[in-house]
């Protein structure tokens, strides 16, 4: 081995190259290593990326930033896997240049040094074409003019020839890593407003069953309200063995519906519709119909059985047997939950049962789905999911999983590592600020972010957290409006929060009368100050591109405990995604300042944070509340807030700096 | 794919398993991992190790610690590379036994539980001998027995079936990690005194040329100080072409000696001995006789040649020749060193050069050489140096290798992280508390602990310190100390230190008439108060374990920026490496108090660390300063201390706590 150079500790990275890291399309990749080599030569080393279906590398020199550390990044701009890797070398030719003029400066004779120079030339030469070879060539040339020693002399030292070494890098005894892998997906990946009802509760009829009809009536409200993508529970046949009644009672009474999530019936399985919503047919009108709103339709993805689900007889060897011939339910023993049965990922027939999964989400695909929100994907094995998604992004890769899993960190780590596009995140229960502060540091500072985009849920049909019980609009309109500013992807579970339901199953957290188990009935025409913030919020969102990603957040100082503040900054562009963007030309500045407390107005002093906002002179700020219309201009480090929840528990600032 | 369990984050490893991590023998290794699964079955794990050259792995279980993580531990009695992995898997029996005492305690039937883990037990038995399966046989009959369906289900319950099933893992579907590797070095890795002195200057007539049989001389005197390596500077022939005079003037007058580092000439190369120095016979017996006086004798290998080294002639290929024909020296723009010519490791012949360089160290470990101090390893390839130690070890796994490299941070640790035993640290240039305390973290509590073992020199003969510039014996003698008690390891260019010569080159960090170009007269029959410390303190080190590591350093809390304060504590026996040990059995604690002050008495307080001492209720400590013998019983947790640097700058407290 004649290489020399090191490289290590290449970044980012997850668990040596195991897993890729994430990106969306125009998002910067800024890739660090350490690099160094034995002795004094000069290392040159060079970024090299490329879409996995290209031929060719894309080559990027990196910068070094002293101790050894090098940078250099790339940004795609389609979906798909890129690799990235890092080549290093010693720059003979470097090398030979910076000692040349070190020892010009020194005086000394340079005949000799002149010809090594010459020597080089060619031998750079030998990489290159056959016109830079001719370049090359008439400089060696100067070089070795021995009528002319000082005209030799003076070119090497010029500008020109600086920039001629620059442009001719002397790869030779190259030192490479292993590639490492970005998964590139689309700008919804990273900024999304879900909206989540249940077709059954949508008939104009009181508490008649709606259908995917009446749904598609519901589409210029959802899209009116501004979201993006209108997520349902499962619209399969629901079992009918063992159904669950009203609040999970375990018999249900004639006639009750059951839950959504106990999925097969005589009906059919995962690829068929619920007759009492409709028809495939009703369900690929809905999609293209939500298309022309703007909305797309998202599809719940629960890879669990009802009893009579056709799959049991059809491929029994899928389930586990008792021997007393009956089927094993799903439990967590002492508790058992006979509607469902879940499928034996161990069993010998593993791969048929992979393919006929994956198969689900072809079928869907094909229907016009390209959003899954996956039930409880941390029942299921990892394995299976990172080869599912893996297979289905080879064809599509602007399908987005959204991985409904409230689990262990580690757990909810792994989803994101194995592919998942989006996870719920503990958003739901972080509630003051200083949990909000630590989530949020750990979700953009660490590793983290290379892999987990959280999606912010204030509420889900499975969860109305405790800071919600019996509490009043303030709280409701507080969470929503962190949910939709701290992160660039944000859901709710819709029409029970617009009528701020806070009343919970006897203490705990979930919903008294939950819809999973009941239709509902909601006069969908109502306007309120949920609906209003809702409306204005995404509207805001749309036209700001600071609150288009999560990485970009700043927190920023307060006077209270109850004032949280945070800062976020990007380019004016499309290009949003890119944190790294700041600083550079127009900034769109978003600064949000919230009430924790949504009892009573909180007053205190905000500081403006002058070097976030790239100023160096006096301080002339215009903000202007995006909520209320309401503007300042503040000429001082720390400034006054006053926020009354009745009123409003946050200011969504948009800031313009004047200097 | 039916494997369920993901292992992820195992440590310790470096660079993802690129490079083992180091022990010595009766180190502990403590392996962690995050461990998880789909669903809410039973994990188990285990921790499998072997040496490389083992057949059958050993097998540790993996204890969970919450959150997913777990761990296990082994510690190797021999040397040698040792291979360690992970392995887990869902363990249905477990799961299942702890499912059913759960539903047993609800009180639910459990006919068909009880037929389930009767074949469970049955599949269990087939990973099992003859005579465990008939075992597993026969408690599976018992649960099966229809006839006393009660005495089934209690034997269930019982502990002794609980121990049972802990014995029997079941299994299946097994997740296994990569293997990573640990080498495991001889207790001299991380415990050990060094001595080094110049051979020609230990001539009892002044300024005469010392040999090796005047080294000889030296052994009873190098052994009473307590040292337990005695090393030399390069022993070759010194080159003569170009040869360096007096304090590194660029041409030596008639008759002076050159450096040492300038190997080669007429006599010989890299195996050979420099004439004046005797003979390759008389350095065997100085190997032999060091041994009888418990010391084993250094070798420094300098792979780099004077210009009329044998090489230079014999394969001019290892060479860089320049146009004009002439050989190019060792430079670093505008500076040349003419006395020295670099191999050339791009050369084409690169094969037979590693192989040639290889056969330099095999050499010298035929004459009986088993510790190597190399100079400058860091001006010569990583992977050649990462092969040739792997090599050595092979056959000759208690060889020493000491990196002397004086370095960038990033280069320091890869050079440890390719294999070198022992490196030089940043030591020689930590003062200040603060500074002390901040390098002793690194190097013990981060990743570095793993690969890297420093050794502390106060001085070298290419440095003195500008803190030693002309200070007296306060500011020596505080700085062996520390050195000697900070680190397991540790070193001393000795006459010039216990002389406390402190005259700089121009204030450089350099020695005038520095002994590297000339040939010096020492009175050796001096004692003095360094002489004094060197004794008592490599005595100290000998008798108590807690100096004989490095990674159980604590520092304590003091009332002054003067007083740096640590406690280190180890298990009272032979198994001094390992920090894990401490808290059981009686214990071997040290306490260090230095008064970095070295010109005044400090008076502070110190506290006493009450739970590192174990202790719980009421304090009760002898402290015996093992330097002056001075004894304090101390009961609060706050002491005073009074240091006059003049008497002694450093308590060395040997602490026995009375409960």
């Amino acid at each position: 081995m004649q290489n020399r150079v090191i490289i290590e500790n290449v970044k980012p990275q997850i668990d040596g190259g195991r897993y890729f890291i994430k990106r969306t399309v125009g998002e910067t990749v800024n890739v660090t290593a350490d690099i160094f080599s034995d002795g004094h030569d000069v290392i040159r080393a060079s970024l090299l990326f490329k879409h996995q279906d290209a031929d060719i590398w894309s080559e990027t020199e990196l910068v070094a930033q002293g101790n050894d550390a090098w940078s250099a990044a790339f940004t795609p701009h389609e979906t798909g896997n890129f690799d990235y890797k890092i080549i290093a070398w010693i720059d003979h030719l470097t090398t030979w240049h910076k000692g040349f003029v070190k020892k010009y400066a020194d005086g000394q004779h340079l005949d000799v040094e002149l010809q090594v120079g010459a020597d080089l030339l060619a031998r750079t030469a030998k990489g290159y074409s056959k016109a830079e070879a001719k370049e090359l060539a008439a400089v060696a040339k100067v070089l070795t003019d021995k009528k002319d020693y000082l005209n030799a002399v003076e070119t090497v030292v010029t500008e020109g020839f600086a920039q001629l070494v620059e442009s001719f890098p002397m790869k030779q005894f190259v030192s490479e890593t292993p590639a490492l892998s970005v998964k590139v997906e689309r700008h919804r990946a990273l900024f999304s407003a879900w909206y989540e009802l249940f077709p059954r509760s949508t008939s104009p009829t009181p508490f008649a069953h709606g259908t995917l009809k009446d749904v598609e009536k519901q589409l210029p409200r959802v899209a009116e309200l501004g979201f993006d993508i209108l997520y349902m529970p499962p619209i399969h046949p629901i079992g009918e063995v063992n159904r669950k009644g009203k609040n999970n009672s375990v018999t249900a009474a004639e006639g009750e519906c059951g839950s959504p999530w106990a999925i097969g019936s005589r009906h059919g399985g995962h690829k068929a519709v619920e007759p009492a919503l409709g028809t495939l047919e009703d369900y690929r009108h809905l999609i293209a119909e939500a298309r022309r709103h703007g909305l797309e339709i998202a599809l719940d993805l629960a890879l669990q059985c009802a009893p009579d689900h056709p799959y049991v007889k059809e491929h029994p060897q899928w389930f586990t047997w008792r021997p007393d011939g009956t089927i094993m339910y799903a439990e967590n023993p002492p508790k058992k939950y006979q509607d469902i049965v879940p499928m034996d990922f161990e069993c010998d027939d593993w791969q048929n049962l992979w393919n006929e999964l994956k198969s689900i989400v072809e079928f869907w695909i094909q229907q016009g789905i390209h959003i899954f929100r996956v039930d409880n994907p941390h029942t299921k094995p990892m394995l299976f999911w990172e080869w599912c998604m893996a297979e289905i992004h080879k064809t599509t890769p602007d399908v987005i999983f959204l991985a409904e899993a409230f689990t262990r960190p580690k757990i909810m780590a792994s989803l994101g590592k194995i592919g998942y596009t989006q996870s719920y995140s503990y958003f739901t229960w972080r509630v003051t600020k200083a949990e909000i502060i630590e989530y949020m540091t750990q979700l953009t500072q660490t590793e983290s972010r290379e892999y987990y985009r959280p999606n912010f849920w204030p509420n889900t049909p499975d969860i109305l957290p405790y800071h919600l019980h019996n509490r009043n609009a303030n709280a409701f309109f507080l969470r929503f409006a962190l949910a939709g500013t701290l992160s660039s992807n944000y859901g709710v579970y819709g029409a029970a929060y617009e009528f701020c339901d806070n009343e919970s199953f006897h203490g705990r957290e979930e919903y008294w009368n939950s819809e999973k188990f009941e239709i509902k009935h909601y006069d969908w025409s109502v306007r309120n100050r949920l609906t209003d913030l809702m409306t204005q919020l995404n509207h805001i969102r749309r036209e700001n591109t600071a609150l288009q990603t999560t990485w970009n957040i700043h927190f920023t100082d307060t006077s209270s405990d109850k004032l949280l503040s945070y800062v976020k900054i990007s380019e004016n562009t499309v290009d949003a995604g890119n944190p790294d963007a700041i600083g550079k030309g127009s900034k769109n500045i978003i600064w949000c300042i919230a009430n924790l407390d949504t009892e009573g107005t909180t007053t205190g002093w905000i500081n403006a944070p002058k070097a976030l906002f790239g100023i160096t002179g006096s301080m002339n700020l215009l903000v202007t509340d995006l909520l209320s219309g309401e503007t300042y201009r503040w000429h001082d480090e720390w400034n006054y807030v006053e926020l009354n929840p009745y009123k409003s528990p946050i200011h969504i600032f948009k800031v313009e700096v004047f200097n």
